[in-house]
């Protein structure tokens, strides 16, 4: 199910490939009926869905104050609601991220131990990917929440990429002045000693060489890189394009090399990666990029059907438990 | 001159290409006169150097501390007392940037109205260029200091570039939550009231797609951009050269295609980008990458004539005493 506001056709065709993808998927739509029914073929996928109607929706730039105070029968709030109370297993929106991280976090709780919830998301490298939290649920991140967020993306990565012990990196940058920063160091010392496969400091051009599976950073830092990797592939995608528009010989051998030019954007087509997860809440809930078409909602759709079915927030509640128990045993008496 | 620790011949090289390429250029070597000897043609460019010799140098990984007290007779403290006396008009490293930010600072002390010097670089666009400031001279950067750069770096581009109003944007995140960053709402206030062309906030994928002209962040987020553009660039050229390489068709078209992917790579090639000016100090200071080549470093040296010609710490010095007048003049008596 999905509260989303970027355009129900997107939000419809997405749920029509998901359906189409997994037999075992049922989806759950919140939000205006009738304007749901328009855009939706029901007979798509044999009826393996459901509307719950509801009357309002969140703005895409209200507050999440408003939101969360105003909003009690939003497509999200609903939505969320529905997750809390297990009459589904988890839930997608393309809505405005504020107001999602501040509902979510009323409405489902932050799990044991966790202060707050980070947005963690995989993001394509030459080979495989790499995960990368906070990409912006939190303002600031002391070091304690920093160590939080570690400890829950090596959860999700083990549990739903398989990787034993994935390999943590933290953020930071080159300059020695800056190392200095004490958020970072102390985040660094408590990482060290740690149980997780800790491989030190990284810098921004480790997030696409291999280097980690994880990369930990505050929300500011995590979000700037983010929407900077994906300004720099859209730009030189579009000078490839132009590029090979130039000159006709140049544009004759643009439909040889077409297939490969293809697989190329196949290999960084953003929206395969569309769909972060929410990680430290009771439930099951992934973000979409507002501004997508309907394949990339589908891979949302697609993250969250995963998610559920490695039960990824009894995977990461265990793990919690298991690294407590670890420190209560190292700690002095 | 230079006072660079990543190998001798990468240095001499680029100088021999600056000399080369600019019948006005002459070049203060400063290090160990036995091994810049060793590796510099004595005939280059008809002899346009000299070697100033110093016993010592500043290790990559020395702290700025240490360096600003234990080197006073490094390649890198000799280069900077030379700019200091006025005996040569730009300084250029390669070497660690702490420590070169730190004993800058010491030296050549910063402009009036400049607490802390910044990192600015010119970053390809698919159109032009960008500049981006604080790259990584700062550790954390509250709003006065924001507005500080800002002014720096809009007297930098109008002198460099020749626009007369570059427009300038303050790198933020896109989630309201985090909007509400204390820092960044007030400097984005002060930015308001300057007398600026400022358009406000921009988000990572903004810094390619020619919104702005100038971006003002802190160092942390700063360098973090940067080294996540140069990471995904590396990532995607490699990809390219991966594809071209599968299937003989494919390696035939590449043969073809050759002059584009040149083309792609001449004006996405970051050596031409290469030479960060340290901004904000009363002399010219450029930071090289440390892991270049001498095409790279000529570029670094480029940048330091053209500051200097265009008297760049000048304007900046006018720019800043004309706001000063602008803010004195606005000010409630």
């Amino acid at each position: 199910m999905m509260g989303g506001d970027h355009g129900l056709e997107v939000t419809a065709s997405g749920v029509s490939l998901a359906l189409d993808r997994h037999a075992d998927l049922f989806c759950t739509l919140v939000g205006d009926e009738e304007q749901i029914a328009a855009v939706l073929n029901p007979a798509v996928s044999g009826g393996r869905y459901e509307i719950v109607h509801t009357s309002e929706s969140v703005d895409m730039h209200e507050s999440p104050a408003s939101a969360l105070r105003f909003k009690k029968d939003s497509s999200m709030r609903v939505a969320l609601n529905l997750l809390s109370s297990g009459e589904v297993a988890a839930s997608v929106s393309a809505g405005n991220t504020g107001a999602l991280v501040a509902t979510a976090r009323f409405v489902l709780k932050t799990l044991p131990d966790i202060d707050r919830p980070a947005i963690i998301s995989a993001l394509p490298r030459a080979q495989g990917h790499v995960h990368m939290l906070d990409l912006g649920a939190n303002i600031d991140s002391p070091a304690a929440i920093l160590m939080q967020f570690a400890l829950m993306g090596e959860s999700m990565v083990r549990t739903i990429e398989g990787i034993e012990r994935p390999s943590v990196g933290l953020l930071n940058v080159g300059s020695e002045e800056i190392k200095g920063s004490e958020v970072i160091k102390t985040a660094n010392e408590l990482l060290k000693e740690s149980s997780l496969n800790y491989v030190g400091y990284v810098e921004g051009d480790d997030i696409f060489n291999g280097k980690v599976d994880i990369i930990v950073t505050d929300g500011f830092a995590g979000n700037v890189a983010l929407k900077t990797s994906e300004g720099v592939a859209q730009m030189l995608t579009q000078v490839i394009r132009e590029e090979f528009s130039r000159g006709l010989l140049t544009r004759l051998s643009a439909v040889i090399t077409a297939p490969v030019v293809r697989s190329f954007s196949d290999r960084f087509d953003h929206r395969a990666y569309n769909g972060a997860v929410l990680l430290g809440l009771n439930g099951i809930v992934v973000k979409s990029h507002g501004n997508v078409d309907g394949v990339a909602f589908s891979h949302a759709i697609d993250t969250a059907r995963l998610a559920a079915q490695k039960d990824l927030v009894g995977h990461i509640r265990h793990d919690l438990e298991a690294s407590q128990v670890a420190v209560a045993r190292t700690a002095p008496l």
